[in-house]
């Protein structure tokens, strides 16, 4: 297994990466990684290491980067994170990280990796702790716009995730928003939550309707919820300054840096761009994890066999990068 | 000072009503109640008090209710709500609390008390413990549509309201998205930003440009933070998720569960729905708060005289309860 890592996206790259880095390889005996970017930065992970570790780092030098003021088509030219994709398609690496541009990342593996059919917009889902175990909340970023077609595709995708990276058996999938009872909510959630209803779901799912922003936390109400990037992302940005406030995030762990990007044709995931060392160690773990668990052919496979009720809607959406 | 309380407002009216009224009135020795419902109801309040208190309770016999479940219109009809309203409207309150619909509560009060020039949807505040001070946080439930003049209303309601509740000096006011960077966000936010930059603000506010939902709890950039009320309900809610998956809320204090109404010309506070009798109790408290400062004749004073800017966005909107 190896995963490609872009040593220089994030704020902070390449040092925290680099340190990221060492960390995901010290953790994980049978992890090989693929530092694309500075031979300096990649030589730096290698010095670091144990003679015996060294022959599972390799290096593609590249010393071009999207940096986080480009705008996402920056990605088409030649860049640590258009080259780190280039290793997932051609099969030098498994999977790929980068804590760079999110848009960048997400143009550069759709354009590089292909997107799945019926998906035009690529969905970023996070993986929260929650009291009841894990909850998969979807979209935090990739498509910020909340229209019905989109979030019936962000909750089949949901289902399919649960069920294959965290084996949750039959999950209950809720859309977000401001209660509970049927009719709450805005325009876009009045009409999506017809069409949730009406969608089949993979892995025994099942629409449990409208939840609110408490059962991100709880686990009690959903396994799976659906909103759109917009929402998701500001909700899980509150939710970790709410852990700083409280003095910490819960023992059971705190809000995730690393989110996977679901509906490419490869197993992707993009890491916060303020990531700290141990936030890239996390999602290169989380990369290796899908990996193991062969998780985005899984899905994909899922999603090839979907019976899309929404689908009328699913086409009609715009390409948007957050 | 006398405040109305609906008896009957709230899932589990009128018990925590009752329990959260006895507590208010003995947290402040200068506070008089108008308890507005079953005659039973406010005779157990009456009974529980020192008899030298209760001269300090009275009561307006009302049996109806609006129910959670009903639609908001139900408040035009007799009930504890209309009623708490009309006590407001001819002084023999000077403020009122309800824990009910809260869709019913903002129509009951636009309609018995009316609404303030230029404000077509009343917008419900709530003020978040932070670790730099207060941070109010606008709408969270009022106007659930995101359109551009209205986050500049609510930019210069919230602008006001930090300065005259919270004597907060040249409040900082952001508009939250998913990046701090110009351009970042959905359609709504990209074209609210400059209609907020061009906005004047009451009280030596200023506009501080995009900010993050890691801002609500840190106030580290805004001491104000619009958005749109889907949003701002599902974010409170998440983090008063995450205050109770992290063991407990800060020792500053966790999520209000009461909320001021701005825009109807009275002083309006509406409860959570699920409030407990101490969220009941912190309602009328802030009712008192408000009423003390005259924060909403203050409030009336600074939007008289506010040159709008987003003027024509905002006789535009439709009336939309949450």
């Amino acid at each position: 297994m190896r995963i490609a890592v872009d040593l220089l996206g994030g704020d902070d790259a390449p040092a925290v990466v680099v340190d990221g880095a060492l960390r995901a390889v010290r953790a994980d005996p049978d992890l090989n990684l693929l530092l694309v970017g500075p031979s300096e930065a990649a030589d730096a992970v290698i010095a670091a290491l144990d003679p015996v570790d060294r022959a599972r780092i390799t290096v593609r030098p590249v010393r071009d980067a999207v940096r986080m003021s480009d705008h996402p088509s920056a990605a088409r030219e030649a860049s640590t994170v258009r080259d780190a994709v280039a290793a997932v398609r051609d099969g030098t690496a498994d999977a790929m990280v980068s804590a760079g541009s999110t848009g960048a990342t997400v143009t550069a593996a759709a354009l590089g990796l292909g997107r799945w059919p019926t998906i035009r917009n690529p969905a970023l889902v996070a993986t929260l702790p929650a009291v009841g175990g894990p909850v998969v909340l979807l979209d935090v970023g990739g498509s910020l716009e909340p229209r019905a077609g989109i979030l019936a595709r962000h909750a089949v995708l949901g289902a399919a995730y649960a069920a294959v990276a965290h084996a949750i058996d039959a999950p209950r999938v809720g859309l977000l928003s401001v209660g509970t009872e049927a009719g709450k909510g805005d325009r876009a959630r009045r009409t999506a939550d017809p069409v949730l209803a009406a969608e089949p779901l993979p892995c025994n799912a099942r629409y449990v309707g409208l939840v609110e922003g408490y059962d991100v936390s709880s686990g009690a109400r959903a396994d799976v919820v659906v909103t759109d990037g917009f929402t998701g992302n500001v909700l899980l940005k509150a939710v970790e300054g709410a852990y700083a406030m409280a003095g910490g995030p819960p023992a059971g762990g705190g809000v995730p840096r690393a989110a996977a990007l679901l509906g490419v044709s490869g197993t992707v995931v993009v890491c916060h761009g303020a990531a700290v060392a141990a936030d890239v160690a996390s999602g290169i773990a989380l990369a290796a994890h899908l990996w193991r668990h062969r998780a985005t052919d899984q899905m994909a496979a899922l999603l090839a066999g979907h019976a899309w009720k929404g689908h009328d809607h699913i086409i009609d959406t715009e390409v948007t990068t957050p």
